[in-house]
Order: structure tokens, then sequence, then C-alpha cells
């Protein structure tokens, strides 16, 4: 079981490692609180005086364009390059790739820049970024098409690194084999942030099992989406929910988690 | 019924407009969670780059100055412009107008250089721009004095728009006509950015009933205020309160509210 | 009992003051309503063109490293010294000093050209801008080693001002004198911003007690920390326990925060 998401998570309360976290305004309180109930530490800089030094301290560095500026796209760049030249695993989440060209360009000169570890996003941004036509409105994702096992693995295959791909059924892949994790609820997609939510968690299971980065990141989205799970049990709604999901979180116990994660 | 809260806020749940906001950090993820859980989808986007492309996607376009900065404001003008271009309507929230210069003059410029569909403020903030004594202090209203109907009245006749001024009764003026709303609790004062969150559901209503802003905006106002009443009800205090409001927005039902909401 | 918390406490919700805090994008809202929901206003201001009139309508200025950049910083030490110049108190929390050279240097910084009433900070944090070796790993305080009294000593005494350490006990020291308060529980580790949340509270109850910044420092902290013992009774996790600690510092009695205080 050396591999299982419930090791991987005592691993990472017990080593407790830092998570720098670049990414947007809306979510920055929610994804530093998400990696603290897991049991690893966030830590959130931009600025280019200081990403390359606080990088250095982490275990994994995730990128978040959501909501992006020119300032911030170069401090992601160095940060990025920094993370590679000491082989700290990158998480990059492609927030509205596809709704403007900005954030298109941005998501794809990141690619080009950055050795990244994990692209974690929603279908339409990440087929955005293969080249394959996909619905994107806005930052929300609008809808699972079919094809999502697809997207992931032509991502994973033509940009060379893990695509995780995000929806009802969520699919990781390397271009060669595709991990589907049908863990999570419907609730999550009433909270604003939950995709980034689990673009943080992938970086906390990445900092911990950094050699196998197709199962950390299909592990991530299982104990995400068992946290999903429980926080729905006793929700009233998405603010009920979004409140419960941390105590989820921070309840997870792995075993329980080795026995509901979905991962196949 | 054709134009009730509920006919409207059903049409919205439907339709699920893109609302784009140009908003402050303190409220960010608390507006974007609120326009989610009335139905609409929220996206922030602020840099010059891409808000002119953003706001062309949307049914409306929020402005907000609750933190400002140069480079957000000529933002925010940009997409005001963008959005008058399209026929898209325009919530301006005044955060703080009267309180330095700066934000009066930043509130006074966006009025002159962008044609301003809804000016959602507290009675300070809205007597300000119209050159009505007032007393603002910070960013939180005060108290309502006498008068808010009549600095409605005057805001929405001398600005040309529809002024939506809340507070313990909220006055909605297009300067000819004033609707009273008398929904809402105390306990919103005691959460940050509830003013804010009103201006973002403003947004909600004016991307579906873009034709009748005047309506639209008491709607909105009586939608969150019946939300509001709502999460009053199980609250504990401000953070149970605030938690309950999305349940209460998520949950409100629009023959429910067609019955309850108190707009005259 | 004219020096005692709850009569603090009860001066500062009849006085309202206004706490003027420039302070890192990840606890903006938390730091907001948690100044509301204790009885004062808050207002985030950052841009130059108004922090010096903003903080001149203030009862205290409460200055955040969390999240820093040079326009930032810039607006920080412009409202210091507008703060200073209108003899209003000053709370620096040095987030992350010792992390990076970066955040290190801006304190000192900030230390140097500001007259800083309070530095309210984790002992790692503080002992970095006194030259004493400390483990410090991002953001988030680690471990409590011993020696917090005598950080806190030496703090107050080398820099001339209140120093307002935080952890399992607080010890708040202006070099002479070292009052300890062992309020507080566990889960406030466990969410982010609590730190930062304290020093805003700080910037309130000096905003009514400016005479006696030692006493208004340790009473702040007795406050908070009684609010999170009445959260932590109800909480089921990390989630439940920052929407509790809302509703605990509104209701927090100043009769009953007299009795329970443990400053020492």
């Amino acid at each position: 079981m050396s591999s299982s998401p419930g090791t991987t998570l005592r691993a990472l309360r017990e080593r407790k490692p830092l998570v720098h976290q670049i990414t947007n305004y809306v979510v920055m309180n929610e994804t530093a609180n998400a990696t603290l109930a897991l049991g690893a530490l966030p830590v959130m800089a931009h600025a280019r005086e200081e990403v390359e030094e606080m990088v250095a301290l982490a275990g994994a560095l995730v990128l978040n364009i959501g909501t992006l500026s020119p300032r911030w796209v170069e401090a992601m760049i160095a940060a990025g390059k920094a993370a590679n030249a000491a082989s700290i695993p990158v998480v990059l989440d492609p927030v509205g790739a596809g709704a403007t060209r900005y954030r298109t360009e941005t998501a794809k000169r990141i690619l080009a820049e950055v050795d990244v570890t994990v692209l974690r996003g929603n279908q339409g941004e990440v087929a955005t970024l293969v080249g394959v036509a996909a619905e994107v409105r806005g930052v929300e994702s609008i809808s699972a098409a079919d094809g999502a096992a697809d997207v992931a693995c032509t991502a994973g295959r033509n940009l060379g690194l893990v695509a995780s791909v995000t929806g009802p059924v969520d699919h990781v892949s390397d271009g060669d084999r595709v991990l589907a994790v049908a863990n999570g609820h419907e609730l999550l997609a009433s909270v604003t942030g939950t995709g980034c939510m689990s673009s943080a968690i992938t970086g906390c299971f990445l900092a911990v099992k950094r050699d196998e980065p197709l199962e950390a990141a299909a592990e991530a989205l299982s104990a995400f989406g068992v946290a999903g799970e429980d926080a729905a049990r006793e929700a009233k709604g998405p603010g009920s929910f979004h409140v419960g999901l941390y105590d989820a979180l921070a309840a997870l116990d792995p075993e329980t988690l080795d026995g509901r994660a979905r991962i196949t």
C-alpha cells in the first residue's frame, strides 16, 4: 500500500511540507485554509523580489492564473524556473484559459518556459491548451462533455506532463496511463475556488510524492473528493458546505480514505 | 407577473449569465460566492490586457472601488466603455466615496466616462456624488439619516441613471419614480462586503432584465434582503449569518420571493 | 478596573473607532470581519494616492507584510509616517520575517522609518528582527520554543516599542515589564490569518487606549483568546471554528471577559 492516498496523506501530515502558492485574489484565503486543514503549510508570496527565495524553501509550487496581471505573470515564471532548478514539483491551474486571449497565451507561455509537473484544470481549459474545441464561459466549468479522458490523455502526451482534468469524474493522465477518480459531490461546483483548492491539494500531495506525479495527482483528487462527500452530508447549501469542507479535510482519516477512494 | 422578482430569479437560473466583476480585494470571494449561490456565473478579471474581451462575454459588469489603485481604475474605465459599446449594463459601487478625495474623484470620473446603469451605494456615498452633505466614515455605512429617498431621487435625476441607495429601507430611483424595498436584516451590517454583494446581485438581475433597470435593481435588493431574513433566523452572530446567507441565496424560491418581497 | 479588557472593549463598542489596515490579500476579509465583529470599523486602503488622507480619519493603523510588493511597502511607510505625525498608534505584523530577505528587510525598514507602537508577531518573526536565532518556515508559526518572554523583552527594549509575541502563551513586553496572556485555543493555529486577526484586534484596542500600549496589546490578545476558547467549544474542525470565531467576537461580554482574561 505504499502508493495509497492514505499513506501519502499520513506522510504529508508528518512532514508538513511548505506549499508555495502564487494564486488569484479570489481564492487565496480558501486555498491557504484547505492546505492547512489537510496538514501542510501554505505560503503566499508573489513579489518578484522574493519568489525565488521562497520557492526554494517549499516542497511544491502552485501557479494559478485566476486574476492575472503582467507583474504576477513574471513572478510566476521566475518562481517556476527556480522550482525547476531545484527539482521542486510545479502545479499549473490555467483558470479561464480559453475565455480570453491573455489567459490562453499566459498559460501557454508558462507551459513553454516552465517545466510543469501537473496541469490541473477543467475540461474546457485543458482542451484549449491542446487545441481541442471546448466550451469555456468565464472561469466556472460549464459541463463535462464526453471525452474528458481523451482530453487528459492528449494533454498528458502532447505537453509532456500529468494532466489532471476535473469534472463529475476526474481523469488524470501522463499521456500513457489514464486514472479515473470518481469521488466528489455536485456541491463542489456551487462554491467558487474549489477547483483552485484541488490544485493546491495536488501541490500538497506532490510535495511528499514527487517521483510519482500521476499517482499523487489522482490521490489528491480522491482525498479532496472524499472530503467533499463528507461535507455534503450535513450541508444545507453552498455556505455550510464550504465550511464543512475544511472540517472534513482536517478530519480525513488515512485508512478511511483508502477504503473510500475510487481511483481506477 | 412578468416583472416580479421571482420571475427574474427564475430567468437568471435558466440563463446563468456571466457577471464580470472588477471589485475590491476584501470581498472578491464573497461576491463571487453570492453570485454563484444565486445561480449566475461570476468572473473576476482586472488586467487591462483582458477586461474588454472578458466583458464582451458577460451579461453585466460590476465596478467596485473598495480597494482602488491607478491600474485598476484604468481597467474599470476600459471595461466600462467596452460594456457601453456592447450595450451591457454596468453597476458602479462607489465604496468609500466621500471618505477620501481619491475615492470621490475616481467615482466621479467613472460616472463621467462610463454610462453607468445602476449606482449602488449607501446614503453617504451616493449623497457625496450629487453634492449633498453626508456623514461618511471609512467604508461602512454609519446610519441612515432621513432623506434616503430624496438622495436616491436626486442622484437618479442629476446623474441620469438608476440610483440604488441601501440602508434599513432601500430606495431605488430613476429620478422620476422611487421604489422602496423593505426587506433585509440588521445582521447584514455586521458582515463586511454585504453592500458589495448587493451590488453583485444587482448585476445578476440586470443581466436578465436590462430593459427595466429600476425594477431589476429593486428586485435584486428584495431578493438579497429576503435571503438575509432567512439567514438571520438561525444565525448565532455575524459568522454563522454570513455562512447562512449563501445557503439562503441558493435556497431562494421564486414563488416565496414574490410573496415576501416588500417593494412599494 | 479602568484598565481591564472588558472596560476597553466597552469603550471600543461605544466609540467604534475606524481601524485602517494595509494588510495582505489572504486575510483582508477575515481581519475586516474580525474588526467589525468586535465592534470597531475596518477600512482597507492601500493606494499611495489616499493612504495619508485615510489614516488621518482612523483611530489606529495596522501594517501587515503578508503579501508585500514594492508599491504596497511605499504605501505602508507613507501611511505610517502620517500616523506618526497625527499621533495615531501603529501596529506592525511582520508576517514571514526571517523566511525571505525581502520580508526581513522590509520589516526592518518599516521599523526604521515609522515609529511603531506595537510589533505583533510569532516568536520566529520577532526574534529575527532583534537578531536572535529562530526557526521560521513560511508564514505559519511552527512551535513555541522556550524563551518567548525573553524574545518579547529583548524586542521591546532594543526596538523601543511594545513587542507582542503570540504562541501557546503570549508574551507582551515594553522591554521593562512582561505580561503573559494565557488565553486561546490550539484550533487558532488551524486557520490561516488568526495571527493577522490578533494584530487587527490589537489595533482596535490601541485605538481606544493609546496611552497604555502594553496593557492594550495584552488585553487585545486576551479578548481574542477568550473568543477562540468560546469558538472551540462547538467547533467540529477548522471550518466551523473559523465561523464561530466571528460569532464569539461579537458575543464577547465585557464582564465575562474580565473574569476569564488570564493576564499575569
